[in-house]
């Protein structure tokens, strides 16, 4: 409903409704529209991170070995709307950010969950840097933080024109932007 | 009142109430809500425009031969947040993605809004190519969508956690991607 309608045209009397369950009861576990949100986000969290598991114990060999800027690729594409659920979960996230910058409460959660991937990519960043794929002269938590700008700009203009922003374009000026990445120094 | 309490926040009522008219008058002009937040948008924009107008004459002459790559960083800066103006106009701009990528006439409104941008940083970009400042082996139109897409994505970050993105970081972080975008050939 939330990728659908948005976070403007949620209410907890049309949730319950697509539940077939009464508002009363909907609202016995979910006090609020501001609960139910969180719990959304969380769930997307959780299905993010469960997307994002090794599905075999080959696969799981395979990630433990890759370093450096394919793993960093790899996690950047992740984020992208390449296909219809990655725009559907980050139109939710999108959608989202209007009540996150309202309410103090979702604002530091959400402050805290890009800080947790910033730091995640800071070491992706740093591991390339070891291996002299980035340029070592700059802090690995800058390299992170440009990273997770040029991905959020990106997925913003591919909801908005998915037709500029086919799956090959995003992918073509993610590795333009990474290309830049390595080869940029002040 | 966008910028304090978001589009999810937003009442005719509360509008009315604050500019103490009554509900009925307001709705005489805006009758409801998505044409109250269309205008606001549309202030928004015509605010930006007048901001960037030179406002003396010898401004507008040394705008006139400024070229390439020095224009674009400036216009970029243009975006961000470095200020508390700039902070609150893109306050509103991130809220209103929410109802915009659930309203059709909004979304393509909102598309066109980011594809003129990205026309007029494509032609600075074209000018830094004719100047030797950017790569001509790259369409002008995707360097302007890599600057869009970092523009957006740093703008969202810095909205999040502006402690952790004061002016200077920005600025830093504008010029790393900018060198990168000068360096970068795949």
């Amino acid at each position: 409903m939330l990728a659908a309608r948005g976070f403007g045209g949620l209410t907890l009397r049309a949730v319950a409704a697509e539940l077939g369950a009464s508002t009363g009861l909907l609202t016995h576990y979910f006090p609020h529209k501001r609960a139910l949100v969180a719990h959304a986000l969380d769930v997307l969290d959780r299905q993010a991170a469960d997307r994002h598991r090794p599905a075999t114990e080959a696969a799981t060999a395979e990630a433990a070995t890759a370093r450096g800027l394919p793993v960093l690729r790899a996690a950047l594409l992740d984020i992208l709307p390449l296909d219809g659920e990655g725009a559907a979960g980050n139109r939710i996230w999108v959608g989202s950010w209007d009540a996150a910058l309202t309410d103090p409460g979702l604002t530091e959660e959400h402050a805290e969950r890009y800080r947790r991937a910033r730091r995640r990519m800071a070491e992706l960043c740093a591991d390339a840097q070891e291996l002299g794929e980035l340029p070592a002269d700059r802090p690995a938590a800058d390299l992170a933080a440009l990273a997770q700008s040029f991905t959020l700009g990106l997925v913003v203009q591919a909801l908005f024109a998915p037709a500029e922003f086919p799956p090959e374009r995003q992918r073509a000026l993610l590795d333009d932007f990474l290309a830049g990445l390595a080869a940029g120094e002040r």
